[in-house]
């Protein structure tokens, strides 16, 4: 297989994406990562932006979920993987929503969180076929699955 | 169509599920409602208490995860309507999973809880039908739904 | 196969799905008919009465046929056979959809509409098992794909 | 994702198509457009010319729109986004019938159209991801869920 | 499993479909057998009849294997088992074409027919569980499929 | 749910489906058991005893598995559980089949095989939503993800 | 959409798929076209020839059958637009079979057949976007449905 | 097509996948190959290399098999053939349930096996296209279903 398709969603506050594209690409993996908007304002506003403001704050956040829904199906559904990253802010139902979603439609799915948060996702690890903890062990299972390499 | 199946997934620590299990009955909704188990510790032991105990905390919970998916997923699939009600306590990550899950099945997803959640809840509420805030409304959709019938 | 089941979409102004559901009945057909709330006021406020109201025109709409798709979509996904019929008067884009989301999912799609409007509606006829006129046709051919009797 | 595909479906009387491809082009983006037959006469004789001539109206619009559907069919499914375009004339069932169809693939769906077919395009609304009112929009909102860049 | 359905498709000019029907009720078998219409002159001219006449002989078929079809695509969808019965007579197109369509909705498909067409029906033979060659042999494996009953 | 369909593969040659079928049924649960044919002379001898012998062994061998696979590929789609029993003898890769099958499909998988066997079923196993390794253990999940109720 | 790929199955004994080719190929249509084998011996005999010689002409036919099935299943299920071609000799149900298949995964059917078949192919052609006679015709489709070009 | 995609399942003791690919080679077949990771030792720690070392056998193996699963699921699924081989030594249940979850998939099955293997093989047998004894039976599958090709 050319190339691996792997999806990163959940959190935007660290730098876990980039440690995890940076490394793959130092190893030469051939993955094409993909992602949610990671811009926070930009995420929040783009519907409002774009189609109009809302004074009604829950139109107004509907409005953006939408647009940002197009990005984030659409790149989920070509994923041949999807990692998930929890943080130990912020409520994160939307990391939650996606790693439903990514399972239902047959995604390999790999979670990612502190151990602290293991009993409150034990429904989302039991639907993952790795539970990591650092982006160097994702980095390491797509060099795994991609290449057969295991370094020890 | 005789009979519809909802599925009632998410919060389990107030009794919103029997208030719109009794108030369908009375009105006598042709509705079959499921449920995840709401028996809390139950819903913790079952894989260690059937399957054998584990001192490792993260396999107690994968163990009891699995077996409760065995009932969420088949129930979930079966499901015409599938409603997820947040509460104010706790990570409920496993509502918005089984959101995400049911969503990506198309099943027609009503939301349920306060306001005061919209903001983070923004993805989940832009994959719903409906979102509401009491039991009553999601009786009065399944009423409307159903039967056709709206009381002003 | 014991029960059919019809779903009639489309035109809520004349009786045409009373004649259709009468004509089957006194003859005794296997069928369990199903359409979308035909009650107009009802279909349209049916958001605004339930989940609160909207001063902006385009989220108590929004509202409203969301709460009505929770409706037209389970029903539709059950039915065997569709039935769309296009009147003389308004839009009626929701019908048209309808024929559009019920042939993609491979229903067998019936359409009834005056010959006049042959023409705009040829891309809805093409995807069409059968163009008719009158609910008496619609009836004759439920009474010929399941009884496999002919009148002539 | 190397390339989104986008099908353009719709009014075929202005040059709404024309405006969104040259911004899209304009601003580099990595888009594949695709849309059904635009020449009127080309697309109502099509059937007629290839296989045969008709006399009979219903059967000449028959062979035209399927030979038809063989294109937007085809283009349809290969998409990730739908857009739709609804004009002030005509019936546009056909529009209509294809945002059925791409719904019911799971397909982002995003309709344009003036405010004031709000209401008749209320239920085709409530299944599109956005409701836009210009080809600016929609090439806005493809800018921001390819590249995530959101113009203030 | 309750009831098992199974598809009789193909020849109607022998009365192969009423000995698989008798045997199995004599044996109490729990199926459900449907087939299509098996009187020719009706299957010919439900079309016409119904929806009215046309005199292009092309489009008077069209009229009626579209009507039909509504009859045999729900049927065959319906079905666990199809059985598709080749005759030494006429083309029976329609039957090798029941036979691909079953196929590829992954049914359990059964051919039956005389040895004299075992090289022209090698393809739709390669497809099928069991290529039989009498009712009896239907009837025989519908029974040991069900109750695990063989006679030797 | 009114009654869940669970289909018990592998082993023949103890009772364990005997075991969980009275258990469950002491206690009362709400299921439909299927199994394979489990009479190993008549699995084996199916095809040829019905269709006509065969010499070649391989041939043989293949009219009698593709007859049993009508009844086994039919009660596993239909199956909501899928149990898997692995016995300590004969190479029971029908039983590895049935379970690769299985998955596939989104059926939830059940394992049941002693500890002893755990290394050479690992991809079993993973695919699996609860190991077991008694008859006992199945029916106590039954009782739970059916009416959950855990025994302590 | 790069390139449009299109299957030609069915009559094996004229030129109609070279003509196809060929003009295609002058008119620089982006078409990838795949088919059967069209070498009759070589397609009669693969099965015995590559896994060993049968006595028996029905498991001699069974082997090749499944390994041209290889092929056939794989090629209609990559292709946008299926054609298939019945001539006047032979049972030609492999044609037949393959067009069944094609309707049932959705692809775009497209029939050629001289007008003297119209009657026994009258349920293939229902099922078909386009029935054609001549190579020229189905060129011509190509180059419409490809480029919206009609000749006049 | 440009390019078939095949996966080579089962036995990882002997060099038939070598050979296949070597032969495959040689003749140019546009063929792409993909595996398991084929490194007992790699496969067999994977899970506890990269994810955690477990003290319990059977964790340590469903961490590995998880992660193995990523690959291979990824890999079967992105298949148009596969090639599942079991050898005369170990269980191999990871080749029969790759087999099952392969048909399950609508996959073109090849098998290969020493005859002596039949009978217990004979149910994964039933659900393939061609069983094979050598690797050079598979590339002859190949260049044939690919190019036609027939060498007597």
């Amino acid at each position: 297989m050319g190339t691996w398709r792997v999806y990163l969603s959940g959190e935007i506050h660290t730098d876990w994406r980039e440690t995890i594209m940076e490394q793959s690409k130092a190893l030469g993996l051939p993955v094409e990562f993909s992602a949610p908007v990671t811009d926070h304002p930009a995420s929040d506003d783009c519907g409002a932006v774009i189609l109009g403001d809302e004074s009604n704050k829950f139109w107004y956040d509907q409005k953006g979920a939408k647009v940002n829904a197009i990005r984030t199906r659409t790149l989920i559904e070509k994923a041949d993987i999807v990692v998930v990253r929890f943080g130990d802010k912020y409520k994160q139902w939307n990391a939650a929503f996606d790693a439903g979603y990514a399972s239902a439609l047959g995604k390999s799915l790999i979670v990612m969180h502190d151990p602290s948060l293991t009993h409150p996702l034990k429904e989302v690890d039991a639907a993952a076929f790795a539970v990591t903890e650092t982006p160097g062990q994702v980095v390491d299972i797509l060099k795994y699955v991609i290449h057969g390499q295991l370094d020890r």
